[in-house]
């Protein structure tokens, strides 16, 4: 007897820990204990209203996420490691999702609605078919109820089932800003791996994909006003570059899952790409071996803040080059700027000696302010990185987003100072840290931001922590980043997955759960995370195993 | 006249550092600075003499390896970031490798002679096409020759090319044992990915593969004496077992490659699994919360020593799964014993009453000498874990080989009882190190073997560090280790190469250069190692970037 009492608290703690399969978790979400059938004709309507609703793009948005979320009910053959659940009856068959959406926006950007609500009966009612629905405010939200609704789904015994039914989901993302930075310089991506990288990004409900798309090591972007760019910058100029029309596909592919891309283009700093065609406006130009003094990482270089031709150059380049992206944003860079290459540039003394009310700081400022000017006058809104606000103290516009990659005192900083910010710190978010020194002939060395950085430990950073209410809605979310150094489209998936998830989950779902308590790394987040990789590794991405299959399938596996 | 000097350096720097693009470096190679052509006829014929000696065996290694090297020869289509060479002349073109053997040796054994001396002239002698030799005493330096010669080749404008001849290359091994231990219990490795590493492996000279093929949370093995052991124990005992016909293929595959197969059943700790079918013969089977008294890590189990039946089990099951296997080694395992466990049991507490002279360490012996009296009265000799010797002071036969898994002092103890070692420092060639705590919610775990292990740091071990030349004798070699608990298919080739590469050259090379000087993981290693990581690249295997592109092309990444 006591054997049997146990035996059914070891299966409880099964379904209990198993019927939290979504990820990220929905704000609200009740459910039960009824499996449901797919049915072969299981279909996607619209409604009759939303359908005279839509515009042509719109409707574009939808049908391909129905082709999409289709694709999955036909052929994703999923079994979890650790979901466990009771076969269908055969009376309860789902047939019908109906999709109706409020309002007709096909614009994304920051701040829209993103909400929606799934409801999926657990039986039919006056002998109609079971019929579920979805509805939101704008198609972004159908977007991500439809990423809910997949993975709903499991396959038993040759069966596409839905398990715990009935469900009640309202969700809505806790951020706004949902982003995952990728450095496509240091080493290239074809754009197939973006591609699949958006995909993967879509379904854990991110919105922004942060290209950082040229850097020192090489400009891989086609400009047709300054072609030799690319020609004499890029790794290869003709299969290592992305041309205007493969930015178009980048931009087109992501808006229709709801992905908005922000660009930037680094400056002054992490540069060096441009000596290669226009040495004549840099400096500092790849300075061996001791580049430290003048960079970050090798190789060194920075534009020249002091000649008018650097003034011109940008006045020619950035617009056409904000030209290429149709987000509201635009990222100007502005990390690491290194004023010792500068305070050595001959050209740069020259121009101080002739300006005496001018300092490294006035030039700094000046390039800054034009590069924002030339955003603005292009209609877009500049994104900073934090050191132009706590290193250099330079004052823009207060509808310049700040985006802070170090502690949460610089956050609380910049937040004081009225910007609203973009979070994500290298001690939580850097998804390339703990592979160790990749300079040459360094036994020891290990990555300047080690330990890497587990899912437990990008779960458990908090992008308001240490914030009052009125402080926290000035952070618009946050960013996972992946710098390239020791990255490229060999390893790309295992360093992205499943740990980007994690992060995933705090800025949708928010860092507290529903009894305000600051989310960790347990149990319950453990087995979905779990299964949720074990899907994503279905649907064909090389996510890491974060245990073995055994500690997987019985979740015994943690610290005593 | 300055800057043109200034680019010659740099030129000859180039040439300099990109001529030795072979890896692992052979003993002796004399080289020049002609490039030849491949013949479009281009043919591999052994001598007359070497024809009429080959038997069965030798016969078929030597076609399946012609076979490879040829498919390698016309479509390996490699461009290098970093080995630059001039163009070919027309009349320089290389038509035929003979290959010539002096015996007739298809057994592949620990200290098989592997020397082989590849000559490639550079130009035509009396008008006969040009025609280069490789000669070997054995199969076995055949297979290495052949690696060598594809390494030789580059691919430009359409032509496959042999730069830098002519060569003269005499080259053999310093450590006979040079091997490679996977852990395909922690997770599963379908066989598909044990060919692949054991493809990757036989190119970069390794000649063992460490088959950790169980652990305590699966037994993956179908025995037909105890068929409920991998029914009950395995993961999936359709889709994810070794069936002996697997294993089969496994050590054909292997073998034909110059690749031995030593298994490993790890006894009697790191059993759990089998008290998923015999719990009878088991004791602290997955005491939870508590493990950590009873075992390294979850879950926890052991086999009982004071039990007969463990012993009737030990004596049907062993000889069986020895016979899968063909090499003369059979690791016995012997690591990590708790006798915490054992020291708990009722029923090892009661065998210890009865009797008086026995004691939990007369227990261990007993256990490993019964083990080891199997191993050898199955014909083979037994390999054990460091543990054995120097934690709980066993006498084993002096012919029993010892594994080390910690630092050189263990090395120098081991050998000074006399043993012959098999090295691979957990600080040095742990591959699984530096990815975190996988165990559950523990926000700030690291790996107990942290940090990551670079290739840098892999390529500074030096199996006989402290050690005298008469001690260094005893060290036959080293093998890297990827224990499984971060990693399973999806992750196998990042985490193994080109890591394992910089292992493969300490243990093929040796660790001292030409001059007796230690290695050290300089400019010229790093030029090597990238050429050959992007030919393996080349060759369909994910292994990692070490550097942005820009550093593997122009060397000037390093610390000043």
């Amino acid at each position: 007897m006591f054997l049997k009492l146990l035996e059914f608290i070891v299966f409880s703690f099964y379904i209990i820990s198993s019927v939290n399969a979504l990820w990220p978790l929905p704000q609200y979400w009740n459910k039960g204990s009824t499996t449901l059938s797919i049915s072969s004709d299981f279909s996607l309507k619209q409604t009759l209203k939303t359908d005279s609703l839509l515009n042509g793009q719109t409707k574009k948005i939808l049908e391909s996420a129905k082709e999409r979320l289709l694709k999955f009910l036909k052929s994703e053959q999923y079994i979890s490691p650790n979901v466990h659940f009771i076969d269908p009856d055969k009376s309860n068959t789902l047939s019908v999702l109906t999709i109706s959406i409020a309002t007709d926006t096909s614009e994304l950007e920051l701040g829209v609605d993103e909400s929606y609500e799934l409801t999926i009966p657990e039986s039919q009612i006056d002998n109609d078919p079971i019929t579920a629905h979805l509805e939101a405010k704008t198609i972004f939200g159908i977007l991500h109820g439809f990423n809910t609704f997949s993975q709903l789904l499991y396959y038993k015994n040759s069966k596409f089932l839905l398990p715990f039914a009935p469900h009640n989901i309202k969700d809505f993302p806790r951020f706004s800003h949902r982003g995952l930075l990728l450095d496509t310089a240091r080493n290239y991506y074809p754009i197939k791996d973006i591609f699949k990288t958006l995909d993967v990004m879509s379904w854990n409900k991110f919105n922004v994909f942060h290209w950082h798309i040229v850097d020192a090591t090489s400009w891989p972007v086609v400009s047709e006003v300054y072609p030799a760019l690319s020609e004499k910058g890029s790794y290869d100029p003709k299969h290592m570059v992305y041309t205007k029309d493969d930015i178009k596909k980048v931009i087109e592919y992501a808006n229709l899952r709801g992905i908005r891309i922000i660009p930037e283009f680094d400056m002054p700093g992490h540069t060096h790409s441009i000596a290669e065609s226009m040495p004549e406006i840099m400096t500092c130009i790849d300075v061996q071996p001791n580049w430290t003094k003048f960079s970050a990482e090798p190789p060194s270089g920075q534009l020249n803040p002091a000649l008018n031709k650097t003034y011109s150059f940008l006045n020619k380049l950035l617009p056409e080059l904000i030209s290429y992206f149709n987000d509201k944003y635009y990222h100007a860079g502005g990390d690491e700027v290194n004023l010792q290459c500068w305070n050595t540039t001959p050209s740069i003394t020259e121009y101080l000696n002739q300006h005496p009310n001018s300092s490294i700081d006035t030039l700094l400022s000046k390039f800054i302010n034009e590069t924002h000017n030339i955003v603005r006058k292009s209609g877009k809104l500049p994104i900073t990185w934090q050191e132009m606000i706590v290193d250099h103290n330079l004052t823009l516009k207060n509808d310049t987003l700040v985006q802070v990659w170090t502690s949460k005192d610089v956050v609380k900083k910049v937040v004081d100072r009225g910007y609203s910010v973009i979070t994500g710190s290298s001690d939580f978010w850097y998804l390339d840290c703990g592979h160790g020194g990749w300079l040459g002939n360094n036994v020891n060395g290990t990555s300047w931001c080690d330990p890497y950085k587990t899912w437990q430990k990008i779960y458990s950073y908090n992008p308001i922590d240490g914030l009052t209410d009125k402080e926290a809605k000035l952070i618009i979310g946050g960013e996972v980043l992946l710098w390239s150094e020791q990255a490229d489209p060999t390893n790309l998936e295992i360093l992205l997955w499943p740990r980007s998830s994690a992060a995933a989950e705090v800025l949708w779902s928010g860092p507290y759960d529903t009894s305000k308590k600051l989310r960790t790394p347990d149990k319950g987040a453990l087995a979905r995370l779990t299964d949720w990789r074990f899907r994503m590794v279905e649907r064909g991405v090389n996510a890491i195993p974060l245990q073995p299959l055994w500690c997987a399938r019985t979740g015994r596996c943690d610290l005593p």
